[in-house]
């Protein structure tokens, strides 16, 4: 298996060269975190089924030495079952439960507000022969057409922004969220942050985020794979009059962060809480 | 350590001998789970301090042979550092991170919005010493009279029912958000549910919810240890005329639940997201 320790990947990519799917990046971490070289086949939207020989109409999809292994899950279940003397994608069972969970979570607060941000972006920067396969596809699933669809996005990111509280609060006491060390998990969330840096052609997160951190270890990973030269700076979403905090910068989160190690650590909040209301 | 196999905790109940707080809830559960008895000390809201000796103003707080241990979390680690050959609780450091991203996500989505469709439930079955105290101090969080706050939410639970797709998509290919077994991820999850059982004078979640089967299971877990009869039914709420479903009966979750086998398996999604706009 993976013959000169590479693996073929099929990428969906714009005309910046960049990867647009989070699914396709989740893959690419997953391949190089089980050390693999990648042997990749590009392309973009339109023309998968050709492409993969009528084999797949989504991506990613992988080729192991002959091997195809279709869905970015079923291949994380493909690598680690075959290659389990390699570092574990997913080193408990529960990490993959509860990274679903997260993900969809991810999802409905993050990403799929970030593509209705940037949807006239995403079609713009895709490979000429797709920019009709995507319009129409994307403005089927929105409801609208894109350039509707987009306006109003300097209203709409301070709130998406302010969304990832649950990512801020699980990195605050930790450096991945794998815990010592990056898995699947922190691969699967990032590449809704690296979808997002394919297409923003204005900033989705504040300067000073919490997130960056964690966001630049991670583009940095495996000789920085996130550092393609295409994609778009995440931060640098100005704050202007009237915008919410892009962060609850006056954390800890509603008691729940700060530990409780006796009466002198909770007593600023029980005043706040038992203050007379004239007070 | 652990003197006849049993540890005293702290709880922190209402009039029906209900524990309420979601986190001496989860913690109940970590002692059980370690295979410990419970030396239970009861009290509601008020005088944990003179309770606790001086000790603290929150609970949960347990007292292993003399020693005192605050925090929920901080009773997790102490419990699988103390005792490595006893089940863990979290079995992998990813778990606690991922974990906290996940209660965070569900205070935000669901635990304090079902507070706030319950704090006058609350305060009246609380015990009539804690009457004052918790309606000044709930009063204080939530800017709003009990009665102001708990009005209209009839029309408000189907929505928080329906913002748990995240928990319903994780536990869609697995029986416990630990995996194969239970561990704290559900038992810290469960507090929120439990929480919501011992105020919940109508019902927060329709009776067909996919997440009853796994509410079910972790209720009956360690010989039944949620389903003290002082809880109210979690499920039994009624779709009304015009009220939105309170769980995506239309699944899988746009295209990320249904794995991809091959073109067969995405056909329908495909046909969907191409289809004519005048068709």
């Amino acid at each position: 298996m993976a013959k000169d320790n590479k693996i073929t990947i099929y990428d969906l990519a714009l005309s910046t060269g960049a990867t647009i799917s989070p699914f396709v990046w989740a893959t690419k971490y997953a391949l190089a975190h089980k050390g693999f070289e990648m042997d990749i086949v590009p392309g973009g939207f339109t023309g998968i089924l050709e492409r993969t020989g009528g084999k797949s109409e989504r991506l990613p999809a992988i080729v192991d030495d002959g091997k195809w292994v279709l869905d970015s899950w079923g291949i994380v279940e493909y690598l680690d079952e075959t290659y389990p003397d390699r570092p574990a994608l997913i080193p408990h069972p529960g990490i993959a439960v509860l990274t679903r969970a997260l993900d969809t979570w991810f999802w409905g607060a993050a990403v799929g507000p970030w593509m209705r941000c940037y949807c006239k972006d995403y079609r713009d920067l895709s490979v000429p022969e797709d920019h009709e396969y995507v319009t129409s596809t994307r403005e089927n699933m929105l409801g609208s057409t894109l350039e509707d669809m987009q306006a109003g996005r300097e209203d709409r990111l301070p709130g998406i922004s302010l969304a990832l509280e649950p990512l801020r609060k699980a990195l605050y006491e930790a450096k991945w969220l794998g815990g010592e060390e990056p898995n699947y998990a922190d691969y699967r969330i990032l590449g809704g942050f690296l979808f997002t840096a394919s297409v923003a052609k204005i900033p989705a997160l504040a300067d000073d985020d919490p997130l960056r951190d964690w966001v630049d270890r991670c583009f940095d990973l495996f000789g920085g794979l996130g550092r393609h030269p295409g994609l778009f700076p995440l931060f640098g979403l100005e704050q202007r009059e009237g915008d919410p905090d892009p962060w609850m910068k006056g954390g800890p989160w509603g008691g729940q962060a700060k530990r409780n190690t006796g009466p002198e650590s909770t007593r600023a909040e029980t005043e706040a809480i038992t203050k007379s209301k004239a007070g």
